[in-house]
């Protein structure tokens, strides 16, 4: 079976083909995969819609959010769909081309990388005083590496290229990690996922693309109301314009559960009554994620937020204020949440904040 | 006024920032602004909040989504807010060194631009038959141009490094485009926008975000119905995880108003209320943007839509099945939309659909 992913070798992508490779390898172990190197997404979309193999393609980066290009052009695929979700971490090691340079790092004067690996190495290529040389792909500035240059890539490139590994994860932010998605024609998916359920793997996740043919106030908020009366939970949600069509939006939502179980599909079969388009674009079993609970040690700077007292006072003024829901906002009350705030006889950590609270709402 | 953009000279930022220069000698005549060039957003961030003028950062693109970095950098900025959004058509020129090559083409051999320019101009590429040499920017590319290269950049580019220009608007996808936000000190925006509503500038949008500290089921399903309930349009909206904090989440939404209009106001009173923590990111004039009514021809390929009649037979089909909500997804009658569909005598377009559907939606 021929799994194509996004070349040359030594991306972070082959690293996901390897690993993919690992999970259909323990769907049937009889199956023999072959990574395959291709130039472009579109060209990977084409081989799988074709038959032509299985395919990997990038689909979120903790740091730089979804690959949008990719999301485009799953929701797109006439007959294709996602059975596995594979992590690669983002971690780059720094190469040279031989031992005296290992040794001896001093006369080293340029660092070469893709875009993103240089962006994402500035810390050590600032420590050293390299000059940034980008290239068309790590494994390319691999390939090429000339005397006095440091080429940083995945750790695979080493052995790949026959390089000497300078230091080992060198990259700025320790945590990043991308997740790659693992396509195949819908039909054979519906096969997998049987085999899946079959051998009862747990739970699972699934990706789900909607667009709301019946736009108006409240259509997006009804539609996740659905959502929560069945207990599904989201753990992603997006809005997107739809393709050349500024204006008219499509929604991406990831679920924890799968679309055979029933108040998944009670939540789809809801959502069709109503005349929507919905399409599942990928299905795959649940990896152990946090689930922290949020504390205001996490808040990002500046913001407001009330603590538990002053949010049961603001409560209050806002009930005694405008009682509930407007019928129109028009009709909406002058409710001065900042203003109560300053007013003396408050509750002490809301007095006086009326102005930090016009600073970060901007009201 | 120093306004800082991401720098060299000749960027697409470059680009935005003069349009943004345009917008506020346009709000205080007597000012003049002179774009200040820096290499990093991190810098241009701590320029704003430095007081070291105002700064200019991408926002959003319409093939490659939001710059999600961006969004991180400004929800947790200390003291930032943007105060005008301004849109750049991403169109490449093709530049040489001279007339000479102009005139004879054949003998070019390399295309030189940043990575992004080089994937947005692959179909000039293959057509000319050129090897792509990425460079650090687009401007670099232009600025270190050499015999039997071509650059690609922004048209600001010609003059600028003192090219000549092969072909205009060589990109692949004739209708890309990149907004950009204008940023400044809150206490200045604040007086920005209290300028604005003086000149009675029209109608704004604002960018929020904020964070549920109170999560569970159906905690963001809450939060959209105060939208709705207070009629506020909404047409942006994204989950982010809370930056180093997996599994934790904050939400971006852009909507059609400004934070002092009462039924925003109510939205973000209410959201406080509840202990919720908010941020008020940016608040600009809107401008014209399509509103096309949604219909089936913008469809992606695939997917599942029932047209109205046949919505109306699912949807009795599913009231006679499964009446309203189930109480808890445990106690959800088995409903089947796929079988229902394919049982004889039902509506000819449903007829037949069952495996179809099964395949669009995985179920």
């Amino acid at each position: 079976m021929r799994l194509n992913y996004l070349g040359p070798q030594g991306t972070f992508t082959h690293q996901a083909a390897i690993e993919a490779s690992k999970v259909m390898e323990a769907l049937s172990p009889e199956a023999i995969i072959a990574p395959q190197p291709l130039d472009t997404v579109e060209e990977i979309m084409t081989a799988v819609q074709r038959g032509k193999g299985w395919g990997v393609i990038a689909w979120e980066n903790n740091v730089e959010g979804y690959v949008v290009p990719n999301l485009d052009a799953l929701i797109d695929a006439k007959d294709i769909a996602a059975f596995a979700r594979v992590t690669i971490n983002v971690a780059f090691d720094a190469f040279v081309l031989d031992e005296a340079q290992v040794r001896n790092p001093g006369g080293l004067t340029q660092v070469c990388a893709h875009h993103h690996g240089l962006a994402q190495c500035r810390r050590f290529t600032a420590e050293h005083g390299l000059e940034e040389l980008p290239a068309t792909s790590n494994a390319a500035a691999c390939r090429d590496l000339m005397p006095g240059q440091v080429a940083l890539g995945p750790a695979i490139c080493g052995p790949l290229y026959g390089l000497k590994t300078l230091a080992n994860s060198v990259q700025d932010f320790a945590d990043a990690h991308t997740d790659f998605l693992v396509l195949a024609p819908r039909g054979e998916v519906l096969d997998v996922l049987e085999d899946y359920r079959r051998r009862e793997l747990g739970e699972f996740e699934t990706v789900i693309a909607f667009v709301l043919l019946h736009t108006g106030a409240g259509s997006l908020s009804k539609v996740l109301d659905l959502m929560r009366d069945a207990g599904l939970n989201m753990t992603s949600f997006m809005s997107r314009p739809v393709k050349g069509h500024d204006g008219a939006y499509s929604f991406f939502a990831t679920v924890d559960a799968a679309p055979w179980q029933p108040h998944f599909r009670w939540v789809l079969a809801q959502f069709l009554s109503q005349g929507e388009w919905v399409k599942t674009l990928a299905v795959y079993p649940r990896s152990e994620r946090p689930d922290p609970p949020v504390d205001t040690s996490m808040l990002p700077h500046g913001g407001v937020y009330l603590g538990p007292e002053c949010a049961d006072q603001a409560r209050n003024i806002i009930k005694a204020d405008s009682g509930t829901a407007p019928a129109a906002p028009g009709q909406l009350p002058g409710l001065d949440l900042a203003t109560a705030a300053s007013q003396p006889g408050q509750d002490p950590r809301m007095e006086g904040q009326g102005e930090a609270m016009r600073r970060e709402l901007l009201w």
